[in-house]
Order: C-alpha cells, then structure tokens, then sequence
C-alpha cells in the first residue's frame, strides 16, 4: 500500500470508527478481494469492510459517498470478468457476514435472504419444507451476487435465470439511501422495474442488501440420464428438438467429446469420447416417465446411444458430478495452468455452426479448451485452460475468445449469456450494445453521479 | 382546439411535411384518441401522427423534440389508467399501422413483431406453425402497448407476463435515436437490462416500435373445466393449493357469485351463482389428463362441485366465453353504466382473506362490483359498475378502490398487477414505493431530460 494521504486517513478513520475491526488493511485481504475466480489480476482495494446489516451498509456508502471513494460489493468473489477488482482503489465492500435467512413463506413460495446467503446454504435451510431455490451456477455463490451478475446455470432451462426468480430487493443506493424494489406480490406493473434494473448491474447502480426469491416445489419424482452422440449435431440437434417439443427438462448439458476425455481422466470414468448430453428431468413419476421417454426418442431418432439412467439421489449425484467437475476436470489436465471460461449464447438453430466453427477454430490456435454448455438455453463455454505466465498464448486466447463473441454476434447472439461484463467485456459490449451505451451510461450517471459504485464496470462514464 | 400559435404551426408544418395526410387535427380524432378504455375523461392531443415505420417515429420524436412537444404513443388505447391522456398536449403517435409480422424463427421459439400487431393478429399468424403467443389480457391489444404496459392476463400463471416473454426490443428514445435493446439469444447478461426496463415505463422513457417475442409451442392436448364452490374460501385455497402443488395450470380464473350471476344472465347460462373457477389445463394428453385429475381431488378436498368438463375446441370456447364476457356481463346490468377495473394483486396466502374483506367492503359501500380474478397469481378485479355522471357514486368508488390499494399494499401486495400507473394511480405508486420514486425520476429525467416522452405519467418530474 502507498502512503496515505491525510484525505485517506479521514475516510479511513471515519469507517473504523464506525466498524472497529471489521475495517482491515491487511496486505494479503486486500490482494484476495481484488480477485475473482477469473484470469483477470487482482486490483486491491484500500480497505476491506465487513458489513453486517444494511443500515451499515448504508452508513459505509455515505461515508464513501463523502471522501469520493469507490465502494465495490463483493459476495463469494466467484465472478468471471474482473467484477470485484478495484480499478480505482477504494473500499471492497464484503457482504458474506449477511447470510442470514430472514423468512420463509412456504404457502407463498417465496422467501427473503440477506444478500451474504449462499445458493447451498439457502437450499440446505430449505431442505425440510417441501421448496427449493433452482437457481444454479456452479460456484456456491452467494444470491446477492447471483442477483448482481444476472446469473443463471444448468436449470434455467426449466426455472429460468435468476432474472425471473427474484420479486423485490433491498438496495443501498449511491447517496446511502435504502430502497425497496418490488414486493411480495407475483406480478406487479407498478412502475419502472427497478428490480430488473439492479439485476445484472454488478453493483454499479446500487449495493443489493436483501433479496426476495421465488421458490419452487420439490419434484416429486426426478431422472438423470447421460447419453451420448457419434456427433455433436446429433447432440445438438436432440436438444433443440426437446425444447421445440415443449418438455420441460430440467437440465440439458453439453459436455464436448475434449470435456468426456477430461472428466473421464479426473474421475477414472469410462464414457464413450464423444459429445455427451447429461438431461434431468423434474415432475410427477409419470410426468418424468413421459418426459424421459420423449426425449429417448429423440435422441435415438438423432443417433444418440443409449441412455445411462439414475433415479435415486446417489446414482443422480455420481453422475452429475461428471457434470459438476468439468472445469477442474479441464484445468487438471495441465498442471500449473489457469482456466479462462469464455461465455456466449446464440439461438438455438445456430448453435451447433457455432460450436463446430469455434471447434475448429480452438483446433487451429493450438490451445486446449474443451466445451461445455447450458445447450437448451444456447448458451455455451469454452474453458481454455491457459498458462498465465505466457504471454503469447494468453493473446491467443483472447483472440480466439475475441473470435468466438464475434461469431455468436453474427449469429444473432450474445457476448455474455451468464457471466456478465465487469471489466473484461467492456470492449464486447459496445460491440453488441453500441447503440444503447449512451443510454445506459446516463442510467449510471443519474443514479450514481459521483461514480463511486463499482467504477469501471459495464459502462464507462 | 385553442388558436394556434405561430410555434404551433411551425410545428405542425414540420410534421405535415413529413406525414401529409397520415397528420391529423381532426376533432373527434383528438377526442378519440386522448382517451382509453378506463373512466378517466379525454384528454385530447393538438394533433394525431399515423406512423409507419421505426424511422418514422424517430423522425416525429426529433420534431416534437426540437419543438418541446409531447409524444404520446398509442396502439389500441385499450389501457385502463390513462396511459393515453394527452395532460400537456402534444402529439398522440398512433402505431397501429405498424402491424407486420416481420419474421418468425420456429426452430427458435421465437418471433418479431412491429409494435401495432395485436395479440389476437400474431396469433392468427402463427396458427398453422405449431407455435402460439400465449399472454392475454382480454382485449385484442397491441403487443407493443402490452410490453409498455407490462400486461399479463389469465396465462401468466403458466406461461409468465409479458415481461418473461421479450426477447428485445427496438426503442426511439427521447432523442429521436434509434436503439436496440436484448437479442435472439434466449439469455444474456450484457449490460444492463434496457429491455426490462422500458417494459411497464408507459411510453415514458422511449417509444417501443418493434418485439422480439419468444413463443410457446400449441400444446398437445387442453382440457377446460368449471367447478363451483360454496364458500369463497375453498375456491382460493383450490388455487393455492394447485399453486403449491406445482400443477402447471394453464389458466385458473376465479369469478364470484355476484360475477357468476351476471354472467347467467348475459348469457342465458345456468351456473351456480357461487364462486366459482374456471381451469385450463395445456400439455401431452397423459399430462393433461394427471393434472386435471390432481385438480379435481384438490378441488373436492376444498369443498368444489363436480367439474364441468370441455376438451374439444368448441366446448372449450363455449365455456371459456362466460369468462371472457365478464366485463360485458357486468356492465350489461345496469345500461347506462361504465365499467371502472380497478387491479390489486397479493401473496396468495393473503387473497382469500383480501377479497373477503374487500366484499364486505362492496357491500358497506353500495356500490355493484362483481369480481374476477387470475387467482393463481394473487392478481384480481373489481369491475365497478358505476353511472360517470353522479360525482357522489364516483367518489364513493374512488374511495373503494383507495381502500381495496390500502388493504393490498397492507398485506405486502401491489397497487397493480396488470394495469399499470398511467395518471390514474401516481398516487398508489407512491404509497407502495415512495422510496423508489426519487430514483424513478433520475431515470426518467436521464433518459428524457426535456420530459416529452408521455409526460404526467407514472413519475412526476
């Protein structure tokens, strides 16, 4: 840390004052919450706060608000592009001490969590009422961020994004002032959405504290099934058909012939190298039943092999686990190496050109990147498994990443399907959104016009 | 029309110019179209812009800019709050002719409609594709109105709102620039959430000329049924239950006795006069079949009827018309009079209680006001009946409807499910949300800073 100014000392006095040792400057906390899980460096805060409520939340922006300093949110730190790195110093403003689970309204559906609440602590609290949260990422991220980053994982296929899952929030705003969006109602035209305005923004229109979440019924019955295909159309192709006919799987996942071998290597498995989709399907026993034979079907019909089954949770959990390792299952297969996971969705009908050209164009560059994917939604990963000291491959990464956005562009898709912006998609965004920067940018400006939340983020200002 | 002034003219000249006769000053036009189909009286635009083209609109909003003239868009003016209410004058932009369906993907579920197409017209498109657009508020509105409205209707609790069912949108905003917000893609996480944002904004942050909307694959199989029950309370836990259940209803429409009766004697029909639902049941005839019988059980546990029960299409239709006529129904007992919906919506848990509650209150107040409602959402009606002439009826209405909003919002409800703020109901919105309404209005004066888009409407600046 460079020398404090007399300025500093004043903003950082001021939130010691208010949060004892909750306030730290300790090297090593700042060098961690810079980070994310992503390949982008750390850029350390000047100060780690642990906030424990949102009127203290409130207090730490007005405090920031005074000093001009950045306040930048931060849940579990499990995002993708760089969105809790202090571009321009400031305070990392940890939420994980908010984790309680405020209530639960099991006739309604719904319940309120405070944003520290993580995805598995809050299904884990669930468990005996019949409900669950669908929403599912991967990374047990906490719901604030979930909210913040617009995420989504391997059930939006079925319950839709975090998007369609939250009713209200509790929101510190710009100025220190606490707001509450939405509401408890399922549906409400009562002004502009500011629930859906603060979803996705990464923490750069205001600081969510609180969330209201829509839950789900248990399933009675569910079913997982693996199969694979000689080719990836067929794979393709079965789950475009599956949506087209209307069943409603649960989860749809791609995992390319490159991710069967590493998964299999991890895990001492035997699948079939070849593009392999993992379905789960949710319902009554003999909704799943029909759903489970439709989509055997149709997968046979596009030359799937058969299917591998598991109805109770134990073979349900083994099998998906293949599912759940991928990533570590790719980043192991060279030792010492980073894994960058890419993001693009494109509609359905062209998403397997778009997977083949970019397997082609993985080929070409010489890098090791296998392919996983949300395939019901369109929505893609490459996980390129990269050495971060070399330089050269890194550009060739980006250059294939740069590649691989411009083709879903094309395509009629999008830069980030799950992943968001941060820093590291600015450029991708004026690429998809030109036309609408100025706009969003005036969006920033007039709800935080001192730019102090996340600067840096989404939209230059 | 007040003499115009030479601005006046300049202004009109300029739009003349470029509209010849698709410009209009006509009286019983600017009467027409300063009003919706809700009690609020006309009020009338200075003139009446036929527009025909996405270029078009951004050409008039650059004239009525450089101008400072308001821009009211409009498509069927079948809103119910005086969203269409010309309250500073200006230009009611009519967008009715632009009514093209411009493609439709069926591989991708997914289509794009100018904003004048009406639900009732995409639908009839679509018929023999397999695919349907399911969001229905009751009139044959305008898809762009319903997104600017944020409507939804009797299959929200199926198939979501209208809000769950943009892909994207093209925008002229206050500027007179033309933008694209969302894509094809099924999902995204680029930026900030334009799309839902202008959803529900009334006309007030830009003027919505074209959809993208996802569609829903025709169902296999539908089954309608109508089941009375003797006391209120069964029929909303009959809802409720469902709900919880995860019984993927299609529609669940609760109409009260006093409804019921009305709608007999529209109709000459010979239902109970009790409360009474009416389902639709969509998906595989063996799914269909399951979630009929599981409703039936549900139903009889609750106290119901037997079902009446209707699978083909003409049955169907036959059944659902007493749902549909509601409206009529209710205004046909008393000629002479107007219909005045008003539009609440509240946990489910709370909606037995809250209608309840509110039909002592009917029956205190004098006045006759039968109710519907999209039980499965919380979301219901009044239709007060009421002679628009007697300002002493009039208020005592007024004074209904505040206390039908208190008692929703008492019970962590909403102001309005469906209908929207427009002019009518500022003052709800801002007993349900004044803490939101300051950053409303940033983001209303940010993206129209010369207040030209719909002014008077939702937030005031």
């Amino acid at each position: 840390m460079t020398a404090q100014t007399e300025a500093d000392r004043d903003w950082l006095g001021a939130l010691s004052k208010r949060l004892g040792e909750r306030l730290s400057t300790a090297p090593a906390l700042l060098e961690q919450h810079g980070r994310d899980e992503s390949y982008h460096p750390s850029e350390a805060p000047e100060a780690v706060a642990f906030a424990e409520s949102t009127e203290e939340v409130a207090e730490i922006v007005r405090i920031c608000a005074r000093h001009g300093k950045p306040v930048i949110p931060r849940g579990t730190g499990t995002s993708l592009e760089g969105h809790v790195a202090a571009l321009s110093g400031g305070l990392s403003l940890d939420l994980t001490r908010m984790n309680a689970v405020v209530e639960v309204n099991a006739e309604d559906l719904d319940c309120m969590v405070q944003a520290g609440v993580t995805r598995k602590q809050l299904n884990t609290h669930l468990r005996d009422t019949g409900l669950f949260f669908p929403i599912d990422p991967g990374a047990d991220a906490s719901l604030g961020g979930m909210a913040a980053t617009g995420a989504s994982g391997t059930n939006a296929v079925r319950y839709g994004t975090i998007r369609e899952n939250v009713l209200g929030l509790t929101v510190v705003l710009a100025d220190g002032s606490v707001v509450h969006t939405g509401g408890r109602a399922r549906k409400s035209s009562a002004g502009y959405d500011m629930t859906r305005l603060m979803i996705g923004s990464e923490g750069t229109l205001g600081i969510i504290t609180e969330l209201r979440l829509k839950l789900h019924g248990q399933p009675e019955a569910v079913a997982s099934a693996v199969c694979g295909f000689p080719e990836l159309d067929g794979a393709v192709g079965t789950a475009m058909m599956v949506i087209q006919s209307g069943i409603p799987v649960a989860r749809m996942e791609l995992l390319d012939d490159v991710q069967m071998d590493a998964v299999n290597r991890l895990s001492g498995l035997d699948y079939p190298v070849q593009p392999t989709i993992f379905f789960e399907f949710h319902g009554s026993a003999a909704g799943v039943a029909e759903q489970s034979e439709r989509t055997g079907e149709i997968a046979r019909e596009m030359g799937g092999e058969d299917f591998r089954w598991a109805t109770n949770a134990e073979e349900r959990t083994k099998l998906w686990q293949a599912r759940h390792d991928a990533y570590y299952a790719a980043i192991s297969m060279r030792p010492g190496a980073k894994g960058w996971p890419t993001d693009v969705c494109v509609p359905i009908s062209r998403l397997a050109e778009c997977i083949l050209e970019t397997k082609r164009d993985i080929a070409e560059s010489g890098l090791y990147a296998p392919i996983v994917g949300h395939v019901g939604d369109g929505n893609f990963h490459l996980i390129l498994v990269i050495d971060p000291e070399d330089r050269e491959e890194f550009e060739r990464a980006e250059a294939l990443n740069a590649r691989l956005v411009g083709r879903a562009l094309a395509m009629g898709g999008t830069c980030t399907g799950e992943h968001g912006v941060g820093y590291g998609k600015m450029g991708f965004l004026k690429q998809e959104h030109g036309d609408l920067l100025p706009a969003m940018a005036a969006v920033k400006r007039a709800l935080d016009p001192k730019n102090i939340l996340n600067p840096g983020k989404i939209v230059a200002v």
